[in-house]
């Protein structure tokens, strides 16, 4: 593993994904691994921590993490721009070198089968809390955090590192149609009364 | 109504929560109005519009929610910082003048018995979509979307313009202890091959 991915402590893991950025979904299953993007996502609780994702019926992953139980949401770079719109906007089940074709690089983190995107800035390992009904009803996917890392040039000792980074490790929040836009300048709150 | 308060169609009100926005919160019932702020928040479904945020059990919104089963989500701005943050770390149950305070003003947009909040740079009417599962167990609300509207100064024909208008617009992202992040620099993915 890279040597500046470090453990990020499960009661900080949904800091990761706060800021609301797009993500990148991944699964694997039966020697098969995908990856997809997803905006639709947030946290769902923090202690046990976890999260909620969207996952279209039709997409490869989703079948992947109904049949595995497991899968990794990470946060893309402004530097991986172009892989996000790509594993976003391309389908696995008509395209077999998706994922090569994206210039996707896998990499493995020991206890967890899973594979995770190289390149990002953070890194949450999942166990599915399987719902039927929201599965079913809106597409909708909830996972127990069990596992969380950082790269520590983006975020380190619990926080975001935005505003002393180089700005290829900002977020990525997308809207619609191939437009995002990164995440921008930190701002304190003056403490409240 | 302000006069730079247009319309959304609905097929594109997901767009305004799309970038994964801090939102606030807002409800009536009973002669009571509050308004919260909430990071876990994200779109739900694109036909019919349906987003989903996360309430505390604790929050005095989600019970005017419960009750009247109508609530708004707006959009708030940097310049809306201290706002923000003042409504998400009041409760109404103890500071009976919490608004007041906060600096919240509210408004009314007609056919819709909701309070939103003035100076956001958009706002979304929903129905509650009744899921006592979800509720109770995940604190989890989900709202079919019927009105939106934003200040076209912010947000027009379905874009936000977050890059040619005025800084004070842009939309706040949480993370945790009155830490925000403003959003940033827009950028369009490379067409896919």
């Amino acid at each position: 593993m890279d040597r500046h991915i470090a453990p990020v402590p499960l009661d900080k893991a949904y800091r990761l994904i706060n800021h609301g950025p797009t993500v990148l979904v991944s699964a694997r299953h039966g020697g098969m691994d995908n990856v997809m993007a997803a905006a639709w996502n947030c946290a769902l609780d923090f202690d046990p921590p976890k999260l909620m994702v969207v996952l279209d019926r039709e997409t490869t992953t989703r079948g992947l993490i109904e049949r595995s139980g497991t899968f990794a949401l990470q946060v893309p770079t402004v530097a991986q721009l172009a892989l996000t719109h790509a594993v976003g906007t391309s389908h696995r089940a008509t395209e077999a070198d998706k994922l090569a074709r994206s210039d996707v690089e896998l990499f493995g983190i020991d206890g967890h089968d899973l594979p995770f995107v190289a390149g990002c800035s953070a890194w949450l390992a999942c166990r599915l809390v399987p719902e039927p009904h929201n599965q079913d009803a809106h597409d909708l996917f909830i996972g127990m955090v069990t596992g969380a890392w950082a790269d520590t040039r983006a975020f380190a000792d619990g926080h975001w590192r935005f505003e002393h980074a180089d700005p290829a490790w900002r977020s990525l929040h997308y809207i619609a149609g191939g437009h995002f836009y990164a995440i921008g300048e930190a701002m304190d709150a003056p403490a409240a009364e």
